[in-house]
């Protein structure tokens, strides 16, 4: 047996006993799991948006050590220190070459949940798996854990959204996706970075992690304040770390005409309107990160502490207080709660 | 005054006398039309599905003889034969320089309309005209004329998939702007040219332009047959040519992870559902194409012989017909129609 974190009904996280996972495919393999975290994510069940039938494993962001692998598994090794990433994917199909391993032809999405726990099956270990250099300081830990999936996000979002060099970037959403976004603009060479918060603590770390401009209007007048501040034309690049009706228009509409609009928020409820869409001549790309991608880099970018992503994390809590993470999280006391097995 | 096409009411097109146009701004420029033609778009109000209200001068696709040029035009000079295109563009702006002209900040969308007439006024004139080397043969007008739209909204449909070596690419709509866009697909190097017809002279032109197979179905039917040629992956690109909601969807469900949708279509009703955008993992790109970044390309491409895009007009009537014009493109018994006043 092992403890584990199990959403029950919306608004209830217990940690509970359950069965330790053993190898199923060969292709697996099993971690001892050094950290955890509550995902943004996870909160649209926790706050009963999105339908869950009877008691769920939570939890899909995690690093740790690998106690034992399938017979068929031949570069992860037990003994190694690994990130991973929420989707399963074999790292070798044409899609997974392109970039997209998130949309795998093989890729198990609930493969890896369950993850707030002690152990951790993960299939299809060579292809999710990225093994780091040596056993990580621990003050490396939380970046990485960052890496696995939040990181991901942010990145992806500001790859969709062509932040580069000369571009001017928004950025819509203050979660740890919206601030690891600013981090991935700095990172990739945006000339200017527009964070748009009305939370002074989130404020603050996004000018830590690179924004060169804070606006606290959103909506309507977000949109506004960013013609503004971009002669009028709107942002290159916009990245929207949110998923709803508002953050989308918000992020298209503060868009210049041939700009870019990353978006990674998983979308709820949302309808794109043609007509609105076609005048704004904007470009649209986003959809579940393909963490894999870039988890080499990323893990080279923290090892070498060239960033630290897990500045993101603002609660630390064993475990077993899994239900105050997701608490602290909900009420925004917390950005990202880290959780400790 | 001079004669001209009117719109009174849907299904009612008459060609009257109107007055004939005069320079208004000094930076326009009066053309003898030479040529002009019917659009697809112009049947959206012929059947009353967008609203007009009242008598409506109808066409924005042209070539013609400049006649007069206001005191600030200075590239653009009496006795020129020009291509122009739909939206006056100043050609200047940061975003007609980023190759957005139909997003120009001093656009002027409605200023080229009335050009299914003897005499038309041009907006912005040096932003907006191109003029070719010389006074064309008579076997080129309708590729100029085809330069003007059809061939510029075909071409950005393919050049926002992302047509290009080594790809496959799907056309959707065999109207001339997807005819057009496998005409486009080819020019850029696509390796596979999927063109969806079920109009045996449409399917011919298609297979004439570069289409290497053709799909029949369409709906899911369409989007299954594509992934069936395609290993089950769908398209790296697929071109959106028609804009209804089914359209559209048969073009995001028929792209692969990661691949490209390029969107020219005018959309009427649509709306797109956020979530499945967002696990399709496609690029969607598109909009009002702005013809003027490829006119000079296009004038060399057509004047050198190495296309002809005129081969989309297989009805050719003069200007007091146009209302055959109409009916026969309503009727699909014409691909497209060119009028000569």
């Amino acid at each position: 047996m092992m403890r584990g974190a199990i959403l029950h009904a919306p608004g209830d996280v217990r940690v509970e006993d359950r069965d330790r996972p053993t190898i199923v495919e060969p292709t697996d393999a099993i971690l001892r799991v050094t950290a955890a975290c509550v995902c943004g994510s996870d909160l649209w069940p926790y706050r009963g948006i999105e339908k869950s039938d009877g008691p769920v494993p939570m939890g899909h962001e995690y690093v740790g050590i690998v106690e034992e692998v399938g017979d068929q598994v031949t570069s992860i090794r037990p003994g190694q220190f690994v990130v991973g990433s929420f989707f399963a994917s074999d790292n070798t199909c044409e899609i997974c070459r392109n970039g997209y391993q998130s949309s795998c032809v093989n890729r198990q999405p609930g493969a890896a949940t369950g993850a707030q726990a002690e152990y951790l099956r993960v299939p299809l270990a060579d292809g999710t798996l990225v093994a780091t250099p040596g056993i990580p300081d621990a003050v490396l830990i939380p970046s990485l854990l960052a890496a696995s999936d939040v990181l991901g996000t942010g990145w992806f979002g500001a790859v969709a959204a062509e932040a580069g060099p000369g571009k001017t970037v928004a950025v819509v959403g203050d979660g740890a996706v919206g601030l690891l976004g600013v981090l991935a603009a700095k990172q990739l060479g945006a000339e200017r970075i527009i964070a748009m918060s009305r939370h002074e603590p989130r404020q603050k770390l996004a000018l830590e992690f690179g924004a060169t401009d804070i606006v606290a209007e959103r909506g309507d007048d977000g949109v506004a304040r960013i013609k503004e501040l971009t002669d009028g034309l709107g942002a290159h690049s916009v990245i929207e770390a949110v998923g709803t009706q508002e953050s989308m228009m918000q992020a298209i509409r503060a868009t210049r005409p041939g700009g870019h609009v990353g978006y990674v928020g998983v979308s709820h409820d949302v309808a794109l309107p043609g007509q609105e869409m076609f005048f704004s001549h904007v470009h649209l790309h986003g959809g579940p990160a393909p963490v894999r991608r870039f988890l080499p880099d990323f893990i080279d970018l923290i090892w070498t502490r060239q960033i630290e992503p897990g500045k993101v994390f603002d609660l630390e809590l064993p475990l077993e207080d899994a239900a105050e993470g997701y608490r602290a999280m909900d009420e925004r006391r917390a950005v990202k709660a880290l959780l400790r097995p």
